[in-house]
């Protein structure tokens, strides 16, 4: 099966399941409506392929660490799109959840989410009681607090922001998660893949500011110019593009230098490069590097 | 150590690593807010008459199980105080924590207890990763969908409720996660301990539903007459008051036949006996069971 056949089965299983029973209907079909149609899967796609690359020998737990990661990425955005954060109408090209459904159902489509992440590495630990400790460990590590993505977002009500803690937890935590569960799903030490992930973090992060400030609201899907509107620290307005653009590919290099020997060490540089471009042209960077350009 | 000491510190210890390292600071502090001081803290003290009842012998994952349990419902009061629920201004006579702080901390402190439930279980693995595995999937389930509070609080999104499957969910997840993890967490089979559970969150409904309707705002700690306000289904809309009675002093029985075999068991048939007691008065009952009264 080829990988965004694998993530996208095992993002439909999870949310089947917790679609079962005596389950609220109106609830049940938010969560369907919160991970489908999904994005571009970034953070199950470079889990997998880190799995891949240790040599992934149980492929359920990748399957599942995938998934969790994923739902637990999309109650992220269900709970920042809400009127009390980014008061955001649009999402992934559609009404966001709490003005397709309800604002309460979107907190509870957001919580449910976020169970749901444990309760799929839970019943995975039938194949690997062990992998599926660590896996838990870590996806909650970056979820929750200190650490995860919720101080992340915790961090915006703060009057002095920490801007590395601010990156690191908002933006690096599940992108650390999807190294880190990659290797852990595939029987691998956790910690060396934490470089590699926080990396790639940083790259998404840059990448990130530098769409929300030249891209419109149609190439995005969301509302574009939100850093600018709410005041959020951002690599342009710090570095301006040319600057940002640099900076982005610094970061790539050392992502790639970055990979612990493995299996398929080659394979994942290739990915992470390809990655790279798909998020931010290797065209359209070269020609924003050019000074005077 | 008394049972409310070891449960006051496994909760404090859970909240203070939360606050760790480089958390942003009003997150960190609203965790505090939303757990302590505690209300009676029922559901661990069941858990961890349970556990003793069934011979506990690691008592650190009972402790963890306790505070675990008793994380995640205070998530649940968070969040059913926001303004798109309850929009409740007190909780346990103090302000709730979104008017203390803010909509967004409220959220967000929510959200990080949810996985605080989790981390905490997740560390206990060291004792014995077999049980927590299954502390984690009882207390995932009672959480989220389709069966958990999540699932609970969903229901009041419906046109029509299925009663049974609301309280089951809003009220007698957390309860029957109580026994179930109690249980669990001394190395027994949790799936007997459902029942006791269950009837015990039934009790708790019933008795909730009492106060809801014969007290005042003072007496409870928060405000009165929310069922009848927010047209919510309740026993003593159903049955009257001394029928809610009735069914309250019915159900208390039921509780005690379920007790499985074990140890402690006629210690554990006291404590629910004396549980009951502090809900509704046994002579409050008397009274009010007395027709014509």
């Amino acid at each position: 099966m080829r990988m965004a056949d694998r993530i996208e089965t095992a993002v439909s299983n999870a949310i089947y399941k917790g679609q079962g029973g005596m389950a609220p209907a109106r609830l049940a079909a938010s969560l369907d409506y919160a991970v489908n149609p999904g994005g571009a899967r970034i953070r199950p796609t470079i889990l997998m392929s880190v799995a891949m690359a240790c040599g992934e020998d149980k492929p359920e737990l990748t399957d599942a660490a995938a998934s969790a990661l994923e739902v637990i990425h999309c109650a992220s955005l269900v709970h920042d799109d809400l009127p009390c954060f980014d008061d955001a109408d649009v999402r992934r090209g559609k009404p966001s959840l709490h003005k397709a459904f309800s604002e309460p159902l979107a907190v509870l489509a957001g919580d449910s989410l976020i169970v749901m992440g444990f309760q799929i590495l839970t019943k995975a630990a039938v194949h690997d009681p062990e992998r599926a400790v660590a896996l838990i460990d870590i996806l909650s590590n970056r979820t929750g607090m200190p650490n995860g993505i919720c101080a992340g977002q915790g961090w915006e009500s703060e009057t002095e922001i920490d801007l590395s803690a601010y990156h690191q937890s908002k933006t690096g935590a599940l992108f650390i998660a999807a190294t880190q569960m990659g290797a852990a799903a595939a029987g691998q030490e956790a910690e060396p893949w934490e470089e590699l992930g926080s990396r790639i973090g940083e790259a998404f992060q840059v990448a990130d500011d530098l769409r929300d400030a030249l891209c419109d609201e149609q190439m995005l899907g969301k509302p574009a110019g939100q850093d600018d509107l709410h005041g959020r620290p951002n690599a342009v307005a710090t570095y301006g593009v040319r600057g940002a653009v640099a900076r982005f590919d610094d970061i790539l290099a050392g992502a790639i230098a970055s990979i612990p020997a493995c299996p398929g060490e080659a394979a994942l540089a290739q990915m992470v490069r390809a990655y790279a471009d798909k998020l931010v042209p290797a065209d359209a960077r070269e020609s924003l590097s050019v000074p005077g350009e």
